[in-house]
C-alpha cells in the first residue's frame, strides 16, 4: 500500500480526506475543481491502492445520493517527538488522530543509540496494545539542527554524539517504512499548523521554550529550514553583550537568560542567597531545582519565581519583537515544557513585543499559546510524513 | 501586446527569453522538457502576441538550423525607485538592460503629488531622448511599508502624506499600463537577484543601508512582505534600551543608532565638540554634515570618522547576526546609499556576524556588497512587473 506514484489530483485528494475526514464525492468535486468523470477516475485509482475505502451512503443533496469515501482506517503513523528531556511516542490513524501516546523522561545526551533502544521499546508497548500492526510512515523530532534530505543531526549543541547519526536511514529500517527527520520545533509548529491554534494561518512563528529556546517559522504555509537546517535557532541571539556565559561559548544569549538550565541555575542562586524561602525548602527537599519547581513557587505565589518568570519572558519578548519587525508574521504561539509557567509568562511576552515593534506589524498580531502542549510534536510528526507520502510522485 | 492571458508553459518561456536573451528552439526546448511539437505551438502562440519575435539561424548542432527566438525589442518597462532623499527613474528593454537612467535628488516629504509630478517629467525626458514611445509595464519603489495587492503604502514613517496615496491607480492610468508597487529594499534585492550578486540564490536577505535601515527577504525565490507589508523593517530593532530617542517613539532603535540620519546627527555633535578638524571644518564650510562628509573625511583617514562608521556597522551586525540565527540564509547582501562607506563598513559587520552568530549558520555564508550600486532597485522595478505579466493568466 503506498502513495507515492499519487498524481497531483490523487496528492490533493488524500490530503484534503486526511484534514476534513470522510467526505461524499460530490463535496470533494465542489473542492478539488474536477469533473465528475475526472473525479471519479481519480477516486478510483485511490480505491484500488487501498489508501481510501468507501465508506456508505452521504447524506441527499438532491438526486442520487453521493458515497461517502474516506482513508482507509488501517493506515498507521507513527510520530516521535525527542526533546532535551523528554521523549514523546504516538500512533495516529490517517487521519492523524492520536490512537494512543507515551512520554518518558529522557535525556537525550545518553545518545541516539540508547535514545532509539527506548523509542523503539515504547514503539513496541503501543503495538502490544493493538494500536498498530504496521506502520506506513514515520516522523522523527529531535532538539537541534537537522540537515532535512538526509535525515541526519548535524552539529547539535545540546546532543553530543548525535552530530551526523543516520536517524532516517537506521529508523526506516527498524520500522519497515518511510521515515523523515526533522528538528523539534518545526514539528511543534507542524503540530499547531495541523490540528491546533495555527490552522488556516501561513505565516506565523512558534516558539517553543523548554530546556532551549527555538523558532519554527512557516512562510506561505510552509516550514522553512534555512540553508543548512538551523533556521529558528533563536536561543543563542545575543540579548546583553554583558549577559552571563552560555553553552555555546558567546555571553549573553538569551538560552543563557531563560530556558530551563538558566532558570534552574538562577533559583538555585537565589535560593542559597536566602532570597525565597519558598524556593530555599524546595531545594533542601529535592537537592536541586528545575524550571518546575519555579513554575510551582510562582502559582504559589512566591515573588522571587514570579519576578523570574517575568525577566524571563521580557528577555524572550525582546528577541520575538525583533523577529515580529523582521518577519511581519500573522500569529506568534508561544509553546514549550516552560508554558506551565502560563499567563504570567505570556504577559510579559506580550508586553515587550507590543511596546517595541511598530503597530502596523503588531496591529493585528495574536500572540497565544499553543493548543496541542506536550502532543504538538508528535502530531506534527505525523502531519511531516504522511504530508510527504500525500505528495505528487 | 499583452502576456496577460500566457499559460503557464508560455509564461515560463517567456522568463526564460527575458532572462537568457535570445535562445534557439532546440536550446529552449531542453530546458522546458515540452515536446518537440507541443513547444513549437507555444512559440507560434507567443510570435503571435508580438511579445516574442524571429531572431535569425541559430547555430547548427547538425541537422536541420534552428530558429532563434527572443522577446520582441520593442517591449518597454519602466523603473521607478522613489528613496526618502532621491529618485531614480530608468527605461528597459523586455530583457531588463537598462536603456537609459536618470537619477535626481528629491526628498520624499514633499508628499506623492509633488513626487510624482517630478518623476513623471524624468519619465517624459527618457521618452524625448527616443527610448520609449509606451510602456508595457511599470514597477514603482517607496521607501515604506506598502500594502502590496492594492499597490499603496500604509503608515510609512519617514513619508508623510503618503498613506493610504492610491499609487499604483494613479500611476496606472498616468502611464497608461499596468504597475506594481512595493518596497523598495523589496525591489533592491530583486535586482540583486535578477541581475547583481544574488543570481540564482534562492534564500538571501539584503540590507539597505541609506537613510534608514531596511530588510528584503527572499525566501525560495520569492519576496516574503509579511502579513501587514512590514516585513523586514528592521530599522527599529532594539539593540540598547539605553540608546538614543528614536523617531518611531521608541528608543535605541537600529536607526537611532546608524543610518543616514544617525551618522550627520553623531557626525555634528563631534564635530561641534571638537574631535574632529576634518569634521568640523566640513561643518564650516556648509553648514551641516551628511553621511557623504563622514564618508569622504573617513576617506581621509580622519579617526573620528571611521571610528563612526565602525561603530554603525557593529550595531548592524548585530542585528544581522540575529536574523542570520533566526533566518539561516545562503548570502547577505549590504546595498544602499551608505555602502560609500564601504569596506570599513562591511568589515566590522562581518566581524560582528561571525562572531555572534552559530557556526552553522555562518560557515558557508557570503556577506558581500551589492553588485548594481545606485540602479539595484530600478532593475528590480523591472523584475518585479515583468514577472507579474508574465506569469500565467
Amino acid at each position: 500500500m503506498t502513495a507515492r506514484s499519487a498524481n497531483v489530483h490523487q496528492a490533493r485528494l488524500l490530503r484534503l480526506l486526511r484534514d476534513l475526514g470522510p467526505q461524499s464525492r460530490v463535496a470533494l468535486g465542489d473542492r478539488v475543481e474536477l469533473s465528475r468523470s475526472k473525479l471519479a477516475v481519480e477516486i478510483d485509482r485511490l480505491l484500488e491502492t487501498g489508501l481510501v475505502v468507501q465508506d456508505g451512503l452521504a447524506a441527499s443533496r438532491g438526486g442520487r445520493r453521493s458515497h461517502n469515501v474516506r482513508i482507509a482506517p488501517s493506515l498507521r503513523f507513527l510520530g516521535v517527538d525527542i526533546g532535551a528531556t523528554s521523549v514523546d511516542v504516538a500512533v495516529t490513524n490517517g487521519e492523524l488522530e492520536i490512537l494512543g501516546h507515551l512520554a518518558e523522561p529522557l535525556d537525550v545526551r545518553v545518545g541516539p543509540v540508547a535514545v532509539f533502544e527506548r523509542v523503539l521499546a515504547m514503539v513496541a508497548k503501543l503495538r502490544d496494545a493493538g494500536l498498530a500492526d504496521h506502520f506506513d510512515g514515520a516522523g522523527i523530532g529531535v532538539p537541534g539542527p537537522v540537515r532535512f534530505p538526509e535525515g541526519v543531526p548535524v552539529a547539535p549543541p545540546i546532543m553530543p554524539g548525535w552530530d551526523g547519526f543516520p536517524v532516517r536511514e537506521a529508523l526506516s529500517q527498524e520500522l519497515g517504512c518511510p521515515v523523515l527527520v526533522d528538528n523539534d520545533v518545526n514539528l511543534m509548529a507542524l503540530g499547531e499548523q495541523q490540528a491546533g491554534v495555527a490552522r488556516s494561518v501561513r505565516d506565523f512563528l512558534c516558539i517553543k521554550i523548554g530546556t532551549g529556546i527555538g523558532c519554527g517559522i512557516v512562510v506561505s504555509g510552509e516550514v522553512h529550514r534555512g540553508v543548512t537546517g538551523s533556521a529558528g535557532d533563536i536561543g543563542h541571539i545575543q540579548v546583553d553583550p554583558a549577559g552571563p556565559p552560555c553553552a555555546c561559548g558567546n555571553t549573553g544569549c538569551l538560552e543563557a537568560h531563560f530556558g530551563g538550565n538558566a532558570l534552574a541555575r538562577d533559583a538555585v542562586a537565589l535560593a542559597e542567597a536566602g532570597r525565597s524561602v519558598e524556593l530555599a525548602s524546595r531545594l533542601e527537599a529535592a537537592g536541586r531545582l528545575t524550571a518546575e519547581d519555579v513554575s510551582a513557587a510562582a502559582s504559589a505565589g512566591d515573588p522571587v519565581a514570579l519576578d523570574l518568570i517575568r525577566q524571563g519572558g521580557s528577555r524572550t519578548g525582546q528577541v520575538i519583537a525583533s523577529l515580529v519587525s523582521f518577519f511581519n508574521p500573522g500569529l506568534v504561539v508561544i509553546g514549550g515544557g516552560l508554558t506551565g509557567l502560563g499567563h504570567t509568562l505570556l504577559a510579559s511576552i506580550r508586553t515587550q513585543v507590543y511596546r517595541q515593534s511598530l503597530p502596523l506589524a503588531t496591529g493585528n498580531l495574536p500572540i497565544v499559546l499553543g493548543e496541542l502542549g506536550p502532543v504538538a510534536g508528535v502530531v506534527g510528526a505525523t502531519r511531516l510524513i504522511s504530508d510527504h507520502l500525500f505528495s505528487p510522485a
